[in-house]
């Protein structure tokens, strides 16, 4: 198990610096920072005596504890003598951040497999080389030179460092964040199922998010995932999947990238959500972070604004989804509520008046209603007539709340990203918004194939 | 022609009132607080004797001056008087922001039918009803009852007004704006091809957008596109794409919907944009605002972000687009500037540590490069090695500022919408970022395409 790697007693940084231009000081100061790490950390160090008032040894052995993780950070020239300490001191495990080896020319990929062969021999695991490295969110853990994940329930393998880094950015603004996040660079030992098997064996780990470009082993990656989606949606964002992509992908990793199309049918299949983009990759994120799953696919749409619908219809059908017709004995509740200007059809167009109370009433009995099993609530925020610029979604969600949020509640606000107080009422609320049309239909389309999915499994 | 709705050197308000909760408020004051709007404006009211300080007349009859639009706001019920007195004053134009006609029932339909006869039998142009009316951002006029929207370049009609309010906001976000809006809503006498004329004349208006959900006549909308796309980019979006759309378009506007299909056919053929999602609409719009067009379809990438430049290739694969060799004076060139564990390769993968310096450099390289016509600066934001957030952003746009702008410079910050440093720089600089690779791509073909369309027409 790479567990371990996750939850470290000891840490020795191996390439520590005070230099805040180079990597080593980023993880330095990366594990430092985190007042409530209970992992001892040592710093090792050519030059410095101390770095931020900790000691610093001058090679790994000095260090009077044992250590389970080393995070090696020197140049890929003198790589071989540090390995070598590292067998002797008989850590169990180093995540090499160091990079020049597979991804630059053939003689790297030799050292870099020569290198795994002498520390599995020592019973040694690696990670990387040419990685950021790791982080436990769950124990202020970032043994990495990049930012600190916002902390969730997402765990999360990326083929790309950097693209870690800014899916964060998107993390934060979205209020979801992660429980663990790996990047394992060239991968010359531990392999993205390995850390699959322990993302499933984490209980704060709800959702798993992959990021691969080549695959090594996907006999094997297909088997994990097979065995991990009935517990736990995987998102997957594959980087290459055409001829350019591909290209490019084995230019930046030193492997031959992966043929997409077997691998679309294999994940499909699976269960696993494979997105095409990198929006749909976090709309994914955000809909298994904060929606429960549908009982069928009967979609109920109610709306201030009927552009808003029509896009929202548009993008339904591209996606199969369903829109139900509403049964009288709804047509009568709903009735009571909306003036006479108001066509009672789904989608429902309360037009522009239509305020909090209408919004919470009309979605409540919407949700109560047995015929519909997932509700769309669109709002283009009113610049006028006096409104709020959060009421809409506030009754929307008092409405959920008041249905114990049973059912998955899409609320689809037209382009409101820059309203402050509507973003920070869904934070505190725990709560999600989607912006786009494409994004709320996506939603739907994802919580109706897991329902099925899990589903065909019982069955 | 119908610029004279557009530039009313008198305007009366048929139902104002003080009444903060009322559209005819909303249009009162967006008409008042415009210091510099230089129409005379009027206000009609049973009930109030002045609203800001502004005197008010029992019916426009009493109005001491000639009115070139009268924007009516009085109940359905008793639009009938409303309209006499309108033709009594010959009055200009009417805009009918009342709802309740065609989009409700047969009977509002016969009633709007019947509105417009009357008008123009005494020479009165109509628009509306159940519109929220139009702005000449160029004078400040906003009569309308949605908010001002940003001032930019962009002549806008829009068949939903809320799609508007929404699209302002988005608008407003990424530094583009409008010079003209008209939202027509049921469209009984003034067409969208009329206002497209008027826009095509007018000089403030760049780039011409159009969110359309039924079309009443097509044959004329075509030959209006046809005629105008040559001089200024037009950018369709169509509500109504699906059955689902369509069902929900007819119930929302009380028209029949279009066939899609034999639309896109058109326009495609006429060179016009037609998008597909609000956000593909949202980057043509950046796209004509901010980038010249390329002289050819050569293609040259930096990054320094692996992940981000397979993603990017991948999406340029989708879109058709050409990724070119790089020569090997470029390879020369190139080469003083960076480490040697770069790979000098299209896409360019400068690596982690590539800082401002390295940006300008690079970007200038491949600008001035006669094999590329494109640059696409890939970054994600790095959060080590004391990097500022805009840094690389800054490189990339002195760049291009120093090749005088020549040819489109493509600025992928991946997911990087919340550095306020760096959107704040962009609006300065006039130019524009993306955060997609989905985006980034689609711009270029849009720029490429236009390119192409234009070239066959000197042909």
């Amino acid at each position: 198990m790479v567990s371990f790697f996750f939850y470290p007693k000891t840490i020795a940084v191996i390439g520590a610096t005070s230099n805040p231009k180079k990597f080593g000081n980023a993880v330095t100061i990366n594990l430092l920072k985190n007042p409530n790490l209970q992992s001892e950390i040592f710093l090792v160090s050519r030059k410095s005596q101390e770095i931020s008032g900790v000691k610093c040894y001058k090679s790994i052995l000095e260090i009077p504890k044992d250590i389970d993780v080393a995070i090696i950070l020197v140049p890929a020239k003198v790589i071989d003598e540090v390995i070598d300490q590292c067998i002797k001191k008989k850590v169990k495990g180093v995540i090499i951040i160091t990079a020049g080896f597979g991804e630059i020319n053939v003689e790297g990929k030799k050292k870099e497999v020569e290198i795994a062969k002498r520390c599995n021999n020592a019973g040694i695991r690696v990670m990387g080389p040419n990685c950021v490295g790791i982080q436990n969110l769950d124990m202020e853990l970032n043994a990495s030179f990049i930012q600190t994940a916002p902390l969730g329930n997402i765990g999360m393998i990326s083929q790309s460092g950097s693209f870690g880094c800014a899916i964060f950015y998107a993390m934060e603004r979205q209020y979801i964040g992660c429980s663990k996040f790996a990047n394992i660079g060239n991968g010359i030992d531990v392999s993205f199922s390995e850390i699959l098997e322990f993302l499933n064996t984490d209980e704060n780990t709800q959702i798993i998010c992959v990021y691969i470009e080549t695959i090594e082993n996907g006999r094997k990656l297909l088997e994990t995932v097979k065995e991990i989606v009935p517990i736990k949606p995987i998102v997957f964002l594959k980087g290459g999947r055409t001829n350019l992509g591909m290209k490019a992908a084995s230019s930046h990793t030193g492997s031959i990238a992966t043929n997409y199309k077997m691998l679309k049918a294999s994940l499909k299949q699976s269960g696993t959500v494979l997105c095409e983009s990198t929006l749909d990759f976090l709309t994914a994120l955000k809909t298994f972070s904060f929606l429960p799953l549908p009982q069928g696919k009967n979609i109920g749409v109610l709306t201030n604004s009927g552009g808003s619908s029509v896009l929202f219809s548009d993008k339904a059908e591209q996606f199969k989804l369903k829109l139900v017709e509403f049964s009288h004995t709804l047509i009568d509740k709903i009735s009571n509520y909306l003036i006479s200007l108001v066509k009672i059809v789904n989608p429902l167009d309360m037009i522009g008046g239509a305020d909090e109370n209408t919004y919470y009433k009309i979605t409540k009995l919407m949700l109560e209603d047995p015929n519909i099993n997932i509700v769309v609530a669109c709002v283009v925020i009113p610049p006028f007539l006096e409104m709020k610029s959060d009421e809409h979604y506030r009754g929307i969600i008092r409405a959920w709340n008041d249905t114990e949020r049973k059912k998955p509640l899409i609320p689809l606000i037209m382009f409101g990203e820059e309203f402050k107080d509507l973003r920070e009422f869904s934070k505190e609320e725990k709560a999600t918004i989607f912006y786009t049309p494409h994004d709320a239909a996506f939603a739907i389309k994802l919580l109706i194939e897991r329902m099925k999915f899990l589903k065909m499994l019982k069955e």
